[in-house]
């Protein structure tokens, strides 16, 4: 039986799409559903909750708590919940949900990326199926799942010359 | 510091390649290096171990207790092991795993994949990815890693009509 | 304004799609809509016709005649005319138009591909679009438009050894 | 034989590439030779000029007329010369080429693309495709070939409204 779990999009740069006219890359509209069109999806039934779609520079504290009290309160009643989520502000949310409540019920696993799924080379697939994958098989707590690694909050930090978290030193 | 793993690659569709004077897909080379090098590597350190390159379904009873062999002696040492395998028998290297070592020292995890990587719309990059997730954060067993889910042996089968990995019924 | 053309499928390599149960590559469902789905098209308004869909391999001499009348009369009424073909017996079909018609009243391409469009690597894409090109700038004629070579019949074959097509030599 | 023709970069959108550290995408380093690398090119030997990689709306005066001098003084002594170009003001060094040399010796053919080579959905490889086709099949004189059209010049001007190139009305 699959695992009922959430998957919140908040923006970031995993969701940008191209803009023609202005020739940039902006958070316009979701592209998450496309995504997941790609994937197999046998462990988990998602309920999608569509939160914001922001460049996490441009979050206020109000939004940092308002995507910590989401995950904290949808993990109470589902097996897991997956937060797609810029990786600039990332660790703010990841920290936010640990102050709110420690240990979640079951398991808060953020994600995002560095290049957008957009882009023909992006680390946005392999980034979503980790979260996908890690929030069915690590205990509760709150995690970033990217890049081949799964680390736990609180203490996670974004390592901006190597554009990946890390373990914040003690 | 990243997790030592062995990568043994014994073939499988997750492999065939396409020939173009005979106008079909054959296990011929390697594609691992290359789906590898689309991947963003921060938890583990692969060692490469090419073991065979065949359809599953031409493996003798002998090869099949080659690739249980050669797994359980390297989780003895590394932090884990990946094993990518035609689907069709799989479960039959799977199970020789379990009837060899019961529990490994380290997490074996197989995976392949129900559509080439050379094929535009593929499994082979998202169940790659799971294993070499599923590796550094289950405990020491013998697994699947695919579609999503991470299933342990002893007592998974393929299910041939939905082209997936199930858990045996009792 | 948009010149009319026909573009008539009949199946071949560049058609073929992946069977997951037997695990081949096969001409099954025409993918030339996903196809031009991906394109600009500005210069065509597209006429679709799908005759059949094999491997050329397995057409008759009916067949050939069927696809070269199909692609005669068509070009009489439009502004062109693409034929989409295994390449194998491509130049049979070629010459088929040639001896019924000597030159058409509007170009006829033809077109195909060493490599499914199926595939991560294909030349399907790159041959489709320089027959949509070909038939807009060429004069009236049989020709094949593949691998930025555009040939006219009669005198083309197809050169095996190096996967693609030559004028015969004399 | 191949014909000898001269391919010049000059930048524009359909060589951006992404910036991680800033997100934006960005003129940087050439794709062009990647681009190359997936075509099948039996038509054409090409010669490589790298004469600038700018957003086309950074242009200088001066650096209209070096590239329109460029492509006509190499059309002279080759078969042909494409010209990969923003496509903002693309239409300033297609009229230069005209006025520099009315009808040049070889064909000169530009092209360029609305969304960059980097996107995974991307006109680039379809409009370089066609241009290295055009380059081959039309008479001597100054064009854009983009989006399954080739149009000449003078009196070639960018549709803004729907992001492509037509004949501007007289």
């Amino acid at each position: 039986m699959k695992r009922r779990i959430a998957l919140i999009s908040t923006g970031g740069t995993i969701e940008k799409t191209y803009d023609e006219l202005s020739g940039v890359l902006a958070n316009q509209v979701s592209v998450l559903d496309f995504m997941l069109a790609t994937l197999e999806l046998r462990g988990v039934a998602i309920q999608r909750v569509s939160l914001m779609n922001k460049d996490s520079l441009e979050m206020s504290a109000e939004e940092h708590t308002l995507i910590a009290e989401t995950a904290t309160r949808m993990s109470a009643t589902l097996s897991g919940v997956v937060v797609v989520h810029g990786t600039d502000r990332l660790a703010i949310s990841g920290e936010r949900c640990c102050e709110l409540i420690g240990t979640p019920a079951s398991p808060i696993v953020f994600t995002g990326a560095m290049r957008p799924y957009e882009l023909r080379s992006t680390d946005a697939l392999q980034n979503l199926t980790e979260a996908l994958l890690a929030v069915q098989v690590v205990p509760p707590g709150v995690y970033v799942a990217m890049h081949n690694q799964v680390l736990q909050f609180p203490g996670v930090v974004k390592d901006r010359d190597n554009g990946t978290f890390v373990k914040a030193p003690r």
